[in-house]
């Protein structure tokens, strides 16, 4: 029906998370009603980003540095080494800048269906790692997902011969949360894991 | 934070209807997580088809000929054109494969916020074309929208002097739609065009 390159770029499109085949016919033409600007942009944008944006080998993060600004941060923590499945998790903790450690980025996470296996988390590398940096401690902050939380226990058993303190993200009622919208599963997380209001000034925190 | 290829990509991608920030970093990520198949394809098919799909110089359609295959198809009635606002209102016309005639893409409606005025509308170029192509019926289908149906009260009065007659789609229940999930002013539409169940076999139809 309509011209065998517009047909190309709708499919492409398509193809993109989030966009079924009518988002990918609306972008297409809004492209193409603006071929003078936004095409070219963006067209320029995909070339490169294709060309400059590397993965860091070190923590596996995205940066147009190999190893990355974080992994030779001065000012950045190497004791520590928090361990999230993907690049946009690793956006969420810098833009909370209340992580100073560096990451590794598995890549995904242990799941039949996207057909991650242990294999492709890098296991080996960051293990090598924590023994090279003198990292006294790995924090998992896989999402609280069924195959997130999989990856974690996994990851745990992997690392607990190195020596090197595991630690995982609190489970419990979000800030801002109300009960009565939390499903039982973090309402009986956060009951187990509940702590006394006012701190005991030493011991456990 | 990122690399700034990397947040060129993200921002021109967020430019993109139906992208928001969040969505955008995660089409990022995902052509680059795919730099070898996925994102060589879609920056070829912007390429292509910035290089090869025109605007119809006769009505307006997207394709890669010039006048489109619509205008040049000797199957299709000239007598009829059909206006609608965009290109995507013509697919789905298109799709439905029910209009035979052809078509006049206006590229928009009359809009104080689009800022699309009268003479964006191509309404010179619809007439003369009215003439040469001795139209008799030029149907405006522009959206139900208070914007559309602005557009096509104006298109209607610029077009009367012309002779052609001048209709537009009926306003009604949609098929399968239910009444007590329709707006009033649907239903009144529907109620004031009612007609009789056994059509009279002549006359108005």
């Amino acid at each position: 029906m309509a011209a065998r390159a517009l047909d190309e770029l709708i499919q492409q499109l398509g193809k993109l998370p989030g966009l079924g085949p009518r988002s990918a016919r609306r972008v297409a033409l809004h492209l193409l009603k603006q071929r003078q600007t936004l095409l070219p942009r963006l067209a320029a944008a995909l070339g490169q980003a294709a060309h400059e944006v590397r993965q860091c080998a070190v923590c596996g993060n995205l940066d147009d540095a190999d190893p990355c600004r974080i992994c030779t941060d001065p000012e950045r923590d190497p004791s520590q080494i928090c361990v999230v499945e993907e690049v946009d998790d690793l956006w969420a903790l810098e833009r909370s800048a209340l992580f100073k450690g560096r990451y590794h980025v598995l890549g995904g996470r242990l799941s039949a269906l996207d057909g991650l296996g242990p294999d492709d988390l890098g296991i080996d590398r960051l293990l090598q790692r924590a023994v090279r940096e003198r990292t006294t401690e790995i924090i998992l902050a896989t999402s609280a997902t069924v195959d997130g939380q999989t990856t974690a226990h996994y990851l745990a058993d992997r690392l607990a011969p190195s020596g090197v303190a595991v630690t995982r993200l609190a489970h419990g009622v979000p800030v801002g949360g109300e009960l009565n919208y939390l499903d039982d599963g973090t309402l009986g997380a956060a009951l187990r894991a509940r702590r006394p209001i006012r701190e005991p000034t030493s011991g456990h925190a």
